[in-house]
């Protein structure tokens, strides 16, 4: 079986899955769409597909699957109207930044049937599946506690910011997701701490850019997250997961694996500075899942509940900072 | 100028402190002084110095400073004696573990005058004093956040812990001090999360062994902290510091540098897990700084008002735990 | 200007460069042959190019350049062949096990105006090339040592190893011609030792299976090269250059960057254990630059003298092996 | 049983001597001599210890082991009169640049019945102790090849070098002790190849600051040295150990543990520079080795014949770059 294949979407991140999709066995690229035509005709010739319009997508025979990369307020109407077409639906996260939305989103899905991955990328990076796999080997004992660093290298534009959702739901939500994924056991409480030391534009924003966050779950197992939009050096993205019989961790990305030693010490190169190129096997090996998964038939890796809860941690996170108390999951859910 | 020194308690920390005092130049052992004589004879014998009562070291002309080595609950008292008689005083933390007694007992001492050094020995490390120094000479830029991972090799026994104050006054009081150091600004607000993950019977005491801290400044700084009870590949003791131009960590001890690569992979050495041997540089550079701030006259490099600080940072945590809100240092000091 | 590649030979290598080109801007694959019909028509398939004869591909007008990924015994006749078709040519190493055929191939090509590159891949190493790109902006001085480790995972059939020319010819060759580059200086002498220690039936296909090869240069500049056939932990392919200023290193590639603490010590992956995978941007970044210079009308980055020189390097070695002694490489050349 | 010491030579070795003696249970320094008074005056009166003439000291009854660290060419002199008197000796390296002359000095020490440990600190070195434990507890299998990195980070004065023995005698002999030890099996051949690339006025005075070493044994194991008189980035004292189950490594000591991560990379501190630092430990290991040995009658952990061998070994490596061949150890021994 061959998943047939429409990008909703030809900006940055619909490009990457296009090239996903082109690269992954048993997928093939039919049509893509955007409402920048030039931006879908460049898809287009590039991967030997169709331009065609939504309307014309959503009623084709010979499409099995979206991959939603829209503008984020358009994700809940999209996923609504493809699943309700019959497509299995990909789509970027978030589902939407209300989580009110999120819930009725997701129970249409149910009414339609529909099948829908939420594209949470970085729990398909290797590095981070051998670790969650020596983990689940035993490798570590019972886990008690899940160290994150998640640093960006720079803040991105304010006017991004601006519909952003603010930096718990546009970047931490990613922790969030990764956190729940290693503690095997959903988070009960939230304690978010957030200061502007950045750049005061973000805090005139209504944003935060630095933040550290602690989620405890029912049996006492407890996350830590640490954010900054700006780390010098790069793209920070560890990992570490303390448990009963050891502590499991997974490291950086460099540039390149050259050390240099002079009189002024040992230097290695600095991390990797874009998403798109730290995760950029971590995005293929994502369509490679939800294509395998469509194919067996078997239950989406990761789910429109993935995308619910990671949210709901969020809100609960900026509720948090304005409260200074921990907040319960159930307060926001 | 010689500093002449007499050991209060030849446990094991006073035992560590006498041989500091031996090694150090400048420094000389005069006198030590134990409730079990047996104790204070074997130190006597090893440094070939007098074997005397508290009494008779508090009035003797040939003493000029003391090292507190005894327990915990006789600290304050000591202190109030020592500097009414004119000695230089240096305390191991904590100088009590109430709050309340603490601020009387260090205004006893600067109504006598007195000199009090605070026994907090990782500031003497020298991997954390060149962390510190590439910090000061302005290698990261400003401090933002202050990152601590703090774990022991394994719980010490529960009669121990049933008089320890608790997780937060016994352990984590060296991180608070730590991070109030670099963090170089004192903080604000704590909040606190613990389970009991590592052994039922230290719940049943009333104690948590698995904790996660954020402490906040003014200026909107942030430091965790990452405590547990068990780490199985040893004493772990990391710093990492994020500032406005990079990062600047320090890394842990290992036994040894050896490395096997097998089809398994490659093995490292795990971590020296005795705090004693992973601080004893520190321990007797400690003693060093001491008698350098007596001899030069100046001020001491840790004082009252650190180990004043620190439990309170301290106690804050424990109503954290308790209240599940960020409690302001100010609602206990 | 595309560059249109017919590929000659398609088995594991030929794949590996007809993949490369159907992913390198400004190139295309028009044509593959093969003795094996089916492999040829495997790799026509799956790149959507022509299955044609070496005579027709030699006729083409629609042929600019040829990848020759035959058996070694037939490189040096379509080397000279195809540059006499007026096609550009890059033929994986080597261009022939004899050095004085290599020597009237040359001849061949230089009389047909021919253009040939010779594929060391190493050279195209990100890492390498990183490496090479500090060292050349001054980073180290001026350079003095060159150390290399290159170790194979396993030894090859010894079906494989009776053809192969023996251990310098096969596997240090690579490693003559990194040494020639990082030094920027020829080699005039290199001595060798060799001995049998991983498998007998090495030893009695007349080849050895362990060596170290120290080469010099006129201005006193050493290279080491340690090679074995096995290495139980992955393909280790390291390089450490020594100048005045400091020293440069390139490290290992891992399977992955987890790494697992427990009471037994700190364990890392073990290597890539296979070349195509450990080198696989470098043959790929290997094609471009071929493609590159035919575009932009420069030099061959890689040239039948190097190729040449690799080999002399070699035949010097297995001398020095039987001789006892350093053996200048103009006794060979 | 106390072993009672003097000390013969009272520079900077001896003073590191003398401080072992001093730490190591069991031993007591009895005296000290040195042509120059005030140099002895000096120990004595750090350790508080006797001051006295050779003649004394040979002849004194509370005297039972001597540790000789006067200049070379007074050393095999000294250890034939010292075990003539019925001194155990502890001789630093070498017993004399002149191997005839070691070899009666064998001889006289053997006639005389004496104890003799040669003093080559590396072996007692931690790192390397674990290292060679591993090793012998299976961990990577045979041993196939030794690869050592020695490197000063900067050369001694002429006048040193001048009456040094050349690079292979004074500064490879301790790798040649450690390739002897590790290898587990005698060399049999040397090929050394040596350049002046450091400093001119090192090769004007007849010596070489650069060289790579191959040491080979009868059953085919071989050993590489790396030397240079000149590294930047501090005293690069590297061991690794290939076999047939995997490889074993020992890593530099750094000046401590902290890593500045900047847009322009991680910088880890420079490595330690002084070899009194470096092998501060090895030291004090090394005589409480020695003491051990006396206390229970067992065999000096460094012999006589260990001095002789790595002296044979710097002889055939002299030959050896003056031939441009291999040269076996039977030819120079």
């Amino acid at each position: 079986m061959t998943v047939r294949f429409a990008v909703l979407g030809a900006g940055r991140i619909g490009q990457v899955h296009a090239k996903a999709i082109a690269s992954v066995p048993g997928a093939t690229l039919i049509a893509v769409t955007d409402a920048v035509e030039a931006a879908a005709q460049a898809v287009a010739e590039k991967h030997g597909c169709d331009l065609r319009t939504m309307e014309t997508i959503a009623g084709a025979a010979d499409v099995d699957a979206v991959v939603i990369c829209t503008p984020t307020d358009t994700h809940a109407d999209l996923i609504e109207r493809f699943t309700g077409a019959g497509k299995a639906v990909f789509c970027e996260k978030p589902i939407d930044l209300d989580l009110a939305r999120v819930k009725t989103c997701l129970e249409v899905v149910r009414g339609n049937g529909g099948k829908l991955m939420v594209g949470f990328q970085r729990r398909f990076d290797p590095d981070f599946l051998a670790l969650k796999a020596a983990i689940d080997a035993g490798a570590i004992g019972e886990v008690e506690m899940v160290t994150l660093t998640s640093r960006d290298p720079g803040a991105p534009p304010i006017a991004y910011i601006e519909r952003s959702g603010g930096i718990f739901r546009d970047m931490t939500i990613h922790d969030f997701d990764v956190a729940r994924w290693l503690l095997d056991e959903e988070p009960t409480h939230v304690f978010a701490a957030a200061s502007n030391l950045v750049d005061p534009a973000i805090g005139a924003a209504g944003d935060w850019d630095t933040a550290n966050i602690i989620l405890t779950t029912a049996s006492g197992k407890q996350a830590t997250i640490n954010n900054t939009r700006r780390a010098t050096y790069g793209y920070d993205q560890r990992i570490e997961v303390h448990g009963s019989g050891g502590s499991a961790s997974a490291d950086n990305h460099r540039i390149n694996r050259v050390e240099i030693a002079t009189a002024d010490g040992y230097t290695r190169a600095p991390l990797q500075d874009f998403f798109m190129s730290r995760y950029a096997v971590a995005y293929a090996a994502e369509i490679a899942a939800f294509v395998a998964a469509l194919a067996d038939g078997t239950e989406m890796p990761t789910t429109g509940k993935d995308g619910l809860r990671a949210l709901a941690l969020a809100d609960a996170a900026v509720r948090s900072v304005a409260e200074g108390r921990a907040v319960a999951v159930s307060e926001v859910l």
